[in-house]
């Protein structure tokens, strides 16, 4: 059962420590398949060097678990809420990369200060507010994904694919599972460049709108011309 | 005698340089066999990468050598101290790692700033206060050790799991050697956010108590739901 | 077709991400058979690891693609744009590599501050003025080589074989491509032990005239020394 | 010839990559047969991965080649005069280390903030005054060693085995070359520290006099206890 996407997924999630992103089993991937209306998620608490694809957890939008030895990602709830208001999106990471979590500890959004992010990002990756007592100690995991969806009301994901929760760290997604990776990847190298650009001139203000549009649009746009295809 | 703590022990030190925790020597783990009373614990000055299961020294609880042919790590002492104080504690672990021991020199408490930091550490990582002329030219390493009680009178060391000492650096302790160094590492990761958090917002401050509550007990309180146990 | 150009151009594209200076596809290198009036240039978009000597792709100076299956970079303009205005060089390097890029989005230039920096550029590594609206709007890559001609309207490019370009990232050239990349090395170096000494000395100078002219002449001057040559 | 003092040689200058010490070629390491009053160094320029026991050269404490077919480190001039003024070293190294170079590019001397700069450096790691024009545009080399031996006027050479040359980078030493490394990796790591120390607390000054004396006398006094000798 969803094979491929389990095989995608568990390549993503070993992806993580790869890169840098994660120390011990501080991270999560997740991939959809759509039609279905099924998650694939790492389980939890597995070391990623044992992980395996059968280790792999599917469960549907509700949370029901539908095929799985394991209890899946802890983070789970936090994903399905996603899921359920993102409809373009088809994969989720959340980690605790040390600088993304670095801009989310100090509850500011990272600012978009360069081409890089404007490769990737339209505009600063947000920071949510600070969560309540009711939503700490209620649906903790769900209400994280409730307060992430609240701080996109008004922008697109597709356009910003990520971002960093107050006092906790970054989340990102993408078109899939890979992509969600890709994206989590470049959070991390433009949160450091933006630490120490902002160290080096602190007055500094976000780049012009029209630098912003022509970066991203160029590689995301409808005329994009970046790349081969 | 005591072979598989031995050989604990062995691997946990290992662990030290492949984690990025200790330069040449610097640091050092030990496990104790709480029934027998006999503490393990790496030989003083031999480089990791010689190191075997026979070089591990056994001591016990008031630092007579019971076995081994190497001197034991200069530091015997402060475990010891750290062992008949702390009577829940299984493993111990000295290192100099860069960002914690920075904390240390700059004689500062590294505060919990997040949930990767609440996830391990039941608020503030304490810095002991300076030893004094009496307790450095005295007994140095038994002094260390007192400094690091007296800093945790009020504190459960089960539920903060580990100190830096001023102008030192840090300790960290466990359920057993692995475990130790599992905090360790953590404690490196946290000391490095936080120093990177505090230098983009210098007044931030911990983080709320009920979020400290909420992710230290759901994995280390009673009701805990993290993981597959 | 230039088989042993193609041949080093794919060799120095590979070091970008060996030697830490690219992530994903972010950078490119090209080099110039300057009897032929030809360039060789790295595709668009295709991953390091899959990369041959097949797909580079080989344009005039006019941007015209004489051979290649694929899309050269998307920077070929701007690479183009240099190698017309600087005759002297031989292989250009673009990246966006973490120090030099912290420096570009805060618009400062990377001063002069020791021998290190000496020994390869003489002076600070300038950075661009931010381009405009037109230029960002209109032909992007070729304003954005037109704004490095233009900050080196007074200095000479084998004198100073980098810049930043403003809100961006950095570009490098040398005598030929290897060369390019060894200086896009060595701007990194200097540009993070620069963020760090301003940090320390936040109102530190650049270093006297009568050292910098000794450590660039001493290698790069008529009376040379150093080396085997 | 002396191939003892070559392999020893050999081995020290490819530990400076190794430990991350040098980028290319920047940095060497010498040392000195006392009896027959000959010092073993680096070529001038060769890269690490190429060297071999036969490329290194012999020169006499006045500097003349008295083996070797290549010309030595451009740096030699600078290590002979250390060798003739601080005559209880065998080993000399000289790199461009980020840490240390950018408090050398500071113009700041590393302040002992901690035991882990006690177990081996008995007080700050001084930063010599700039060098002046005549010296500068004289022997520069030979300067160089000179400025170093007059910050040293009142200080051991054995006590402080390294120093950083102001707007340049470090020189250490030691008993031989192997030593001599192991000291340039302590400055290093040392030097890190010590500038997210001051970065987190400006205002901390150097440690208690009486625990500078603990640590450094401890590994090196007469009364050492550390290791297994």
């Amino acid at each position: 059962m969803l094979e491929n996407l389990k095989e995608e997924v568990l390549q993503a999630n070993l992806e993580l420590p790869e890169r840098g992103l994660v120390t011990y089993t501080w991270g999560n991937v997740s991939g959809i398949d759509k039609k279905k209306g099924l998650v694939v998620i790492k389980p939890s608490g597995v070391p990623y060097e044992e992980m395996t694809v059968e280790d792999m957890v599917v469960v549907d939008l509700e949370g029901n678990k539908v095929e799985g030895e394991l209890n899946p990602s802890s983070d789970t709830a936090t994903h399905l809420v996603l899921y359920n208001n993102f409809p373009k999106i088809g994969g989720i990471v959340h980690t605790h990369s040390p600088w993304a979590t670095s801009w989310a500890q100090a509850g500011k959004e990272i600012p978009a200060l360069g081409t890089t992010h404007a490769d990737y990002f339209y505009g600063a990756i947000p920071c949510t507010r600070k969560m309540n007592k009711e939503e700490i100690q209620g649906e903790y995991e769900v209400e994280t994904g409730n307060v992430i969806v609240e701080t996109f009301a008004d922008k697109k994901a597709s356009y910003v694919p990520g971002i960093i929760v107050n006092n906790h760290g970054p989340f990102s997604w993408g078109e899939d599972a890979t992509n969600a990776v890709h994206n989590a990847v470049v959070m991390e190298e433009v949160a450091k460049m933006a630490y120490r650009t902002v160290k080096l001139t602190p007055e500094i203000g976000a780049i012009d709108q029209v630098l912003l549009d022509k970066h991203f649009l160029r590689k995301h746009g409808e005329d994009a011309y970046y790349g081969q295809g």
